[in-house]
C-alpha cells in the first residue's frame, strides 16, 4: 500500500504502446460483410465497367450526324429498326436515317454512335405518342444530338488494371457497390482483434444483477465491451472475476490479442494483476500522469497486449479512450486516432488542471458555450452520460480561462 | 417513353416523406445487444448507486477529528483493528484512535467518517514498509485529513428515483455502463425497421458473379444493403430480380417497413415499379427537380414505405442520402439528418448548378481546398469513391465561384 513509485506521462506512455502496436494479418470475408472493415491490400480491377457503350438516358440510338440541323421546324426522317432492351441488345447494324429504340443501361448497337432522347423525337404520321412507337414505324427528330451523346463508353466508370482502391481503407458502402461491379466476391480485410474483458472484484456482480449490499453491478464490463465492439474488436467476455492469483492469472493468458483488465489496477493489497503481469510478462508501465486513470498500466504476456484500467468507471473509461482502444484500433488497422468528431467552442468557465497531469475533464455544451461538469469523483459515471464530450488539458498546461476556446471531442 | 409530367422540388419531396415517417414501436433487447440503439422510453433507478459509503481510496478508514494537527513531527497515533475490502466489509464499528486498513471500493466502517491516504501513514515502532500493517498494529498518522475526504457517499453516482437517460437517446457505451450499473438487464429500444432490398434489371447479374457480355454485376445491392445497415435497418436482400410484373409486384409487397427498389424507377417501357406502385399503393412522389436521382419516386403500398430509386449507382447512392436513409434511420428513431461530418471549407473551382434544380456534387479535398470532381454521368460509382464527400446546391442557388467556403460532407 505504497504510491506508484513514479508515474510516466501520457507521452511516454503512448510511445510505448505506438512501439508495440501494428495491424493484424488478412482475413477473406464475403463482399456482404466487408462494410466497415479494412482492406488489407489494393483491390485492382480486371475488367472494365461498363464492358461495352451503353446507353445513359431512354432514346433513340442512332447515327448523330443524321440529326444535324433537326429542329420542329426541320424534321429529320428516320425508320426504327427494333428495341435495344438493358441486357437484351439489338444484334444488327444500324445505317444512316435508321435508329433503335434504346432504354438505359442498354448496348448501344453497332454503328450507332449517339443516343437522342425521347423528347427530340415525334413520330411521324398521326399524334399518337412516341412512347408506344415500335419497329419499323418511321419517327422524326426534331432535335439534333451530338457524336457520343448519352452513350456510356467501355470504361468510363473503371478501365481494367485500375487500383479502385488501396489497402488501408475503411470500407464504405459505395466501395462495396464498386468491388460488386468489378466481379469482387469478397475482401480481403485485417483481422478483427480478439479482445478478452476481465472484469476483476470480489464485490462485482454480473451485469444483469441488481446491486444489492455492499455488492455494486458491473458497469465496466458491458462499457468496454461496447467500446471495444465500436473499434472493431471481437470481444470475449464470460463476467466479472473474483480477485484471485489463479483465476487472474488464467484470464490474463487467454487466447486473445489483446487483455483488458478493470479493476485492481493499483498498488493495493487486493491489485493483483500488476503483480502478474509483471511475473508472467513485462509489466511496461504503470502509472500514468492523468486524472482520472492514474492507475492505469500496460505490458505484455507472450504476444498479448495487457491493458490494466482502474475500476472507477470513469478512468475505465479515460483509460480505454486513451490507450486500449488505440490499441484495438490500430491492431484493426484503422486511424489510432479517436473516432470522436470534435468542435471547438468558448469555455463558460475555467478548467485549472497542474502543471505535469494530464486532464480528461468531462464537459456539457450549452447555448455554443462549454460547460465542465462538476463532478467530485473518477466513479461518477454518470458524468460521463451527461457530458457531451470531453476536453484534454495537456500536461503542460495549467488549464483554460473562461472564454477560452478549447476543443471538445464529442462522445455522440 | 414521355418525360416526366412534373418535377417536384426536394423540399416538396422531404415535406411529404416527413409526414409519413415517425419511430415504430419498442422492443425488450439484452443489454449486452443495445449498443447504438434508440432508447424507446426513459430510464429511471431504483437504486442509489453506490448502495453504501464507499473508500475511493486505498488507505485507513478513521475519525478524520483525530488527525488534526498530525505531521511527521506531531505523530497521532492509531491502533488498527482490521481490514474492509471490496465486497467484504469490516463488521464491528470503529473508536477515536482506532482505524481500519481500506481498500478502495470497500464499505467504510461504522464510526468513520474519512479515508487516510496511504502515505500519510507510518508504523509506530520500526522501519516497515506500511503496506505490509496489519490488525491491532500500532500506526501513526502523519498527516491529517478532513471529515468525508476520500469517502464517496451513498448515491453520489445516482439517486434512487433519478432519470438516468431520457426517451431517444442512442445508447452510447457509457451509458451501458449506468445501465448495467443500476441493474438493468434489458433495454427497452426502438425497433429495427425491416427494409427489403429490390433490385431490379434483366441486365444484372447477382453480387459476386464476374460481368460479362452485356451484362453488369449489380452495385446497387450491396451499396445500399451497408447503407442501410449502417442507418440501422435489418436487410433483406435475396438478389436481384428480373424485370417482370409479377415477380416485382411480389417484392414490392413484401412483408417490410420500407421497399426500396433499385433500377426500372424512370418512365421507359421497362420501367414497371412506379406503375405497379401507382396501381397497388399511392406513388405520391415520382420525379424530382434535383441532379442526379431526378428519377426518384417515393409511395406507400399499404403500410410500406415504398422508394424508386435510379439504377443508375450514383443516383441511387444520393436518392438513399436524400431520402430512404432518412426514412430508415427515423422508424428506427434516429435523428433524420445525415450522419456524415461536415466540414467548410473554399472551393478550388467553381460549380455551376442552374436554379430550379439541387445538384449533389461529388467532392474532393486537396490541401485543405474542396475539388469538383469532373465526372460525366451518374453512372460512374467509382466517383464516389474517389470523392471524400459532397457539396449540396440548394435549388435556388446557381452554384459557388471559386473560393467560396462550402460544407463538404463527409462520407468516411
Amino acid at each position: 500500500m505504497h504510491g506508484f513509485t513514479r508515474r510516466q506521462t501520457v507521452a511516454a506512455a503512448l510511445a510505448w504502446l505506438d512501439a508495440h502496436i501494428s495491424a493484424l494479418n488478412s482475413e477473406t470475408v464475403p463482399l456482404r460483410a466487408a462494410a466497415g472493415r479494412v482492406l488489407a491490400a489494393k483491390v485492382t480491377s480486371h475488367v472494365d465497367v461498363p464492358g461495352f457503350d451503353r446507353a445513359t438516358m431512354d432514346g433513340y440510338a442512332l447515327i448523330a450526324e443524321c440529326t444535324d440541323g433537326a429542329t420542329p421546324y426541320n424534321r429529320m426522317p428516320f425508320t426504327v429498326l427494333g428495341d435495344a432492351m438493358a441486357g437484351s441488345p439489338f444484334t444488327r447494324s444500324v445505317g444512316r436515317g435508321e435508329a433503335v429504340r434504346i432504354m438505359t443501361g442498354a448496348p448501344v448497337p453497332a454503328g450507332c454512335d449517339a443516343v437522342l432522347p425521347a423528347e427530340f423525337v415525334e413520330r411521324e404520321a398521326g399524334s399518337e405518342d412516341p412512347a408506344s412507337i415500335s419497329r419499323e414505324l418511321p419517327i422524326a427528330a426534331i432535335g439534333a444530338v451530338s457524336p457520343g451523346k448519352n452513350i456510356g463508353r467501355v470504361g468510363e466508370d473503371i478501365v481494367a488494371g485500375t487500383v479502385v482502391l488501396e489497402a488501408g481503407r475503411a470500407l464504405r458502402p459505395q466501395d462495396l457497390g464498386v468491388m460488386s461491379s468489378i466481379g469482387c466476391e469478397t475482401a480481403t480485410v485485417v483481422r478483427r482483434p480478439h479482445v478478452r474483458l476481465v472484469i476483476t472484484g470480489n464485490e462485482v456482480l454480473p451485469a444483469g444483477s441488481r446491486p444489492k449490499g455492499f455488492q455494486i453491478t458491473d458497469a465496466n464490463g458491458p462499457m468496454l465491451a461496447a467500446l471495444a465492439e465500436r473499434d472493431g474488436a471481437i470481444v470475449d467476455f464470460p463476467g466479472p472475476i473474483r480477485d484471485d492469483s489463479d483465476v487472474i492469472l488464467a484470464a490474463l493468458t487467454s487466447d486473445a490479442d489483446i487483455i483488458i483488465v478493470s479493476g485492481g489496477s493499483s498498488v493495493g493489497v487486493e491489485d493483483l494483476s500488476p503483480m502478474l503481469v509483471a511475473k508472467h510478462g513485462e509489466l511496461a508501465v504503470h502509472g500514468i500522469a492523468m486524472r482520472p486513470s492514474s492507475p492505469t498500466g500496460m505490458g505484455t504476456i507472450g504476444s498479448r497486449l495487457v491493458f490494466l484500467l482502474p475500476g472507477n468507471p470513469v478512468s475505465a473509461l479515460c483509460a480505454y479512450d486513451f490507450f486500449a482502444g488505440r490499441a484495438i484500433r490500430a491492431l484493426g488497422g484503422r486511424s489510432k486516432e479517436w473516432p470522436y468528431a470534435s468542435v471547438r467552442a468558448p469555455l463558460a468557465r475555467k478548467i485549472s488542471s497542474p502543471i505535469g497531469r494530464l486532464d480528461y475533464a468531462r464537459v456539457r455544451i450549452e447555448d455554443g458555450r462549454v460547460e465542465p461538469l462538476a463532478v467530485s469523483g473518477a466513479s461518477v459515471l454518470s458524468s460521463t452520460t451527461r457530458a457531451d464530450g470531453f476536453v484534454i488539458v495537456g500536461d503542460d498546461s495549467e488549464g483554460f480561462p473562461a472564454g477560452a476556446d478549447v476543443d471538445v471531442w464529442l462522445y455522440a
